[in-house]
């Protein structure tokens, strides 16, 4: 049984503040800047250098894909983390494509993130071989898996709506397509159960500054299916990935296991404030998280279609079909939002008119919605966003 | 005139230690830890989402590019901060080679730091174009950069030896040959004054945790020739690199200028460890910096002429043909520089025999280098060396 008042005490929320953008940038766990504190005067500071082994700085991404494995039900040592989440979508698709060498598609869905389908054309465009990148409806997805698909590249949960991917089946009918799957898990890890083992999907990435609290451009990881990793070759060979980086030796051999996707030196300082992200879910069970999860956006849909009239629900109204975030659109949603987060209700605007909420009982309940939805309907209700300085728009919205 | 008491004092050294090992991971900074708590419990704790905009996160990797720029003699507006070394030698070999799409050489040395190599081997493997990546002596590069080659990718300072290649004169050699350069300033930057604009160069990277202690796997820079930026097409092609990231568009559309060297999401808590360390240049002269550096290795050297006859010099004698690094040869170079890390002297070694120390003024005196090498002195003469503990090999070396 998940004690969510046990979690929401490990957050240092502000004062007058609902925070229902935890699917964008997860809040700060309140022992994370002591941690990090702590890393870089005792750690960096005393051992220096030395602090590569004696500090374990060396092996941390291995470690923390250890503590991030069972949250994405990924064996033990399939999981590593480092880089950005656009290095992991390149690293897994470019390792993916090497295994297929004779077929030209790569599938995915308009409601991919655009980075996916943008780092995936610079690769494409690069390999020079004629893939063609076939981006279909989230519905026609099933459909389109033929032959021809050396990859199906998707995003369990979409960015925008919530619609979530059936990864089970879709796995299922990649691989007897002869495709290897990509999974990236952005708004999957953390939010709800995941369970690659059990979908044995091929390759996964994802974030750990969304539902996982890593922090602003915390580091991502990836997963391989260890039956794939002897023959997965790396096309972003750096020396972290080298079977004996400190060899120096001339040419690239490739580390055993999942090492041999890092790339470049790992990163301390951020990994360590990951490092206390992570302890947040020592007990927690994303069962538990789910139910609560849906039972917050199950309010949140109600509420909303009580009391705010003008917004029209933009994600699936089925529990079971979406992940943890649930959108609305209106015609001024841009402004709605600002709004809105004046008033101490942070969500966020997805262009061309969603607002956008995540619900995480991690650190919210369901007075929390309740109140959110009140600001909400009062901001409708008296076109309180018809402000100027609302429809400014902002260099990130 | 620069103040090296001044600079002393912005480092935490612990007690008994005289670090001679900045050429790998530079020390703490005194005040990077507090400014790191403060970003992380006020931006991000307090901002939340909002700090992208509020906080400045979002432009945080060209500010941070403005502040390395006069370091390297770069041209305000073309660097920019993010991602690790060796992804940054992916990107602008990429860029690079898409460039000269008529040839098929990369021209390299075997004094480049492996990753660089590694990465370079990944990329052409990946084109699939029958590039060759051609790696000479440094001793012979001028003589090898022929109408063959399409990119001349070299490290300035060799990261065993010291040895310093002449920038100005490569850089004209290839561009009078049609050959497009990528520059890795890795031991460079905070070492020694670069003058990239003075050499007209094409593309440079480095990391910024060395000499410019920005941490333990801090992020790297890339630099690109304003004149060049507009033809370079990202192999990298992430969202924060897109013209309008935020608009979500289907297609890829390159930023305008050095941000669309920019791939993911900017890892802000390591940007703030970097922003924090990037203060102690002010009002720092690297020609100071350099001229002091000599001084403290040339002081080095006569030293362990004197008094440690075992040991061979592995860098180049005169200090203009340097970095700012020596290294000795010694059989047992790996257990010797154990045992004078177990007495507070701290460089590191290099496969296979090498002893290697940096030297920066920044926190290093002449006092510092002597009493090293009365340290290193005794342990050669009384072979405190030979002891089973510093012959046993960890992770890292």
């Amino acid at each position: 049984m998940t004690d969510f008042a046990r979690t929401r005490a490990l957050f240092d929320l502000p004062e007058g503040v609902i925070y229902l953008d935890g699917n964008s940038l997860g809040p700060l766990p309140r022992h994370a800047a002591a941690h990090v504190a702590r890393v870089m005067t005792e750690e960096w500071g005393t051992q220096l250098i030395r602090g590569w082994n004696g500090a374990g700085w060396f092996t941390l991404p291995e470690r923390l894909g250890e503590r991030i494995a069972p949250l994405i039900g990924a064996q033990p040592g399939s999981v590593t983390v480092g880089d950005t989440l656009s290095i992991k979508v390149y690293q897994a698709l470019a390792a993916a494509l090497d295994l297929v060498p004779d077929r030209r598609v790569v599938l995915s869905d308009s409601g991919n993130f655009p980075s996916d389908l943008y780092m995936a054309e610079g690769l494409l465009r690069s390999l020079g071989r004629g893939h063609e990148l076939r981006v279909v409806a989230p519905e026609a997805v099933a459909a389109a898996i033929t032959d021809e698909v050396a990859v199906l590249m998707l995003t369990q949960v979409d960015y925008r709506t919530g619609r979530l991917h059936d990864m089970k089946a879709l796995t299922d009918r990649a691989r007897a397509a002869g495709a290897i799957t990509v999974w990236d898990l952005a708004h999957s890890a953390g939010a709800l159960p995941v369970d690659l083992s059990g979908c044995d999907t091929d390759f996964a990435v994802g974030c750990t500054y969304k539902y996982l609290n890593g922090g602003p451009g915390a580091p991502a990881f990836i997963h391989i299916a260890p039956r794939l990793t002897d023959r997965a070759r790396p096309a972003l060979s750096g020396w972290m990935g080298h079977a004996a980086p400190f060899a120096f030796e001339p040419g690239y051999r490739p580390a055993a296991g999942r090492a041999r996707m890092r790339v470049g030196t790992p990163p301390v300082i951020a990994l360590a404030a990951l490092d206390a992200a992570l302890d947040v879910w020592e007990g927690v069970s994303l069962q538990a998280v789910r139910r609560a999860s849906q039972e917050l956006a199950d309010l949140l849909i109600a509420e909303v279609a009580a009391r705010c009239p003008e917004l029209t629900l933009a994600s699936p109204r089925d529990a079971q079909a979406r992940g943890s975030q649930v959108s609305f659109a209106h015609p001024q949603g841009y402004a709605v939002m600002q709004a809105l987060i004046a008033r101490g209700v942070i969500g966020d605007f997805r262009a061309p008119d969603l607002l956008r909420f995540g619900l995480t009982p991690l650190y919210l309940s369901a007075e929390d919605v309740r109140a959110a939805v009140a600001i909400l309907a009062e901001i409708l209700d008296t076109r309180a966003w018809d402000r100027p300085e609302y429809h400014a728009r902002a260099a990130v919205t």
